[in-house]
């Protein structure tokens, strides 16, 4: 077994915090750090990662996520924003800061810098927005594992109306969506229902099919 | 650092791979079980993987992937495909199932139910098939940390046609739709353009905003 798997066994998705036990800035920051260096297709990086510490924006938030505790009363909350569109400014962008790293132009890399325009220009806005909010799953599966490995609680959240969450946070004023939601915290074990439930998951042959 | 952020440091989007090295059965089965433990949206795992081996298929999905090499010269290649749609039929084999496997009904799950019905319901196929997909890439996350974690290369790739890889497989049959490809294996440094360049991610300020 490898750490992976441990901490990915460890882990459950909290239903109750203890609101007094608060997470460290190092663990936090690590956690953050790992969501940053997630791959993105393209090196894109096209979402945004909010860290809500504000009481009243947190209570407002819970209203619009049914009301769910853990909104309010885990350590911290991530917000996940992907891009609501991905734009041609957008793309050179992040292609010119990629040349500004590596202090060169590549003349492959600015050939893909034009296919990659004229994919995203041939989809419609809604297309690139799913586009965007796929990779903001793929840090949100690095999240997890990252803040398992750190012994920190998670709860991966969907159930809230992103619409209203946007409107909480002033994301359409930045251009971007919220898509997924993610207390960070510490179980509080004799008020969580689902801490000592067992994980269920489809047996791996109804999963996984190897194609010989 | 933890060993997570090692980890994504160490990996990187590998070009080239050396088609003489291949994986050991028991890193390939980490790698999976931890893609099977992954969460996704409550707990449908509404996607599969697929390892395809069979080298015909693998050269018939490398025509419709830009002819991208790394589909065939990698060791192995997984296919992440979502469910087309999220059925009722669906919901209930994963509810039933979780009752089975903690052995009781709990008045909460089945309420819980229902209302997961009724939003499935509301919502168009299309909307179904996205929301899939994107719990496909929460497992991707994990697999890329999981794949580093074993010292194994991997190229997350959606530069491929999705409907000629789901006829390459035959997932409409199974009613699944590709989402997402990635080669694992081990890097071949001296024809890999981007094995020395520099990892590119935006700056924490540029993607972490705190709301206090």
């Amino acid at each position: 077994m490898t750490d992976v798997i441990q901490h990915l066994n460890w882990r459950y998705a909290t239903k109750s915090y203890d609101a007094s036990k608060k997470l460290d800035d190092d663990k936090l920051n690590r956690i953050l750090e790992a969501i940053r260096l997630a791959p993105t297709s393209s090196g894109l990086q096209p979402f945004e990662v909010f860290v809500v510490n504000n009481p009243e924006l947190r209570a407002k938030i819970r209203e619009v996520a049914w009301n769910q505790l853990q909104v309010t009363d885990a350590s911290h909350l991530l917000v996940f924003a992907a891009w609501d569109n991905i734009t041609p400014e957008r793309i050179d962008s992040m292609f010119d800061y990629t040349n500004e790293v590596r202090g060169f132009k590549n003349e492959g890399w600015e050939a893909y810098r034009q296919k990659l325009q004229s994919i995203v220009a041939a989809r419609s806005d809604a297309a690139n927005f799913d586009a965007a909010a796929r990779q903001a799953y793929i840090g949100l599966g690095v999240a997890l594992v990252a803040a398992a490995a750190e012994g920190v609680d998670s709860t991966p959240m969907e159930g809230f109306d992103p619409a209203a969450v946007d409107q909480i946070l002033s994301l359409k004023e930045r251009k971007l969506r919220s898509v997924v939601v993610l207390p960070l915290g510490y179980r509080k074990p004799d008020t969580d229902w689902l801490v000592n439930l067992k994980k269920v998951r489809r047996p791996r042959e109804q999963f996984v099919t190897e194609l010989n």
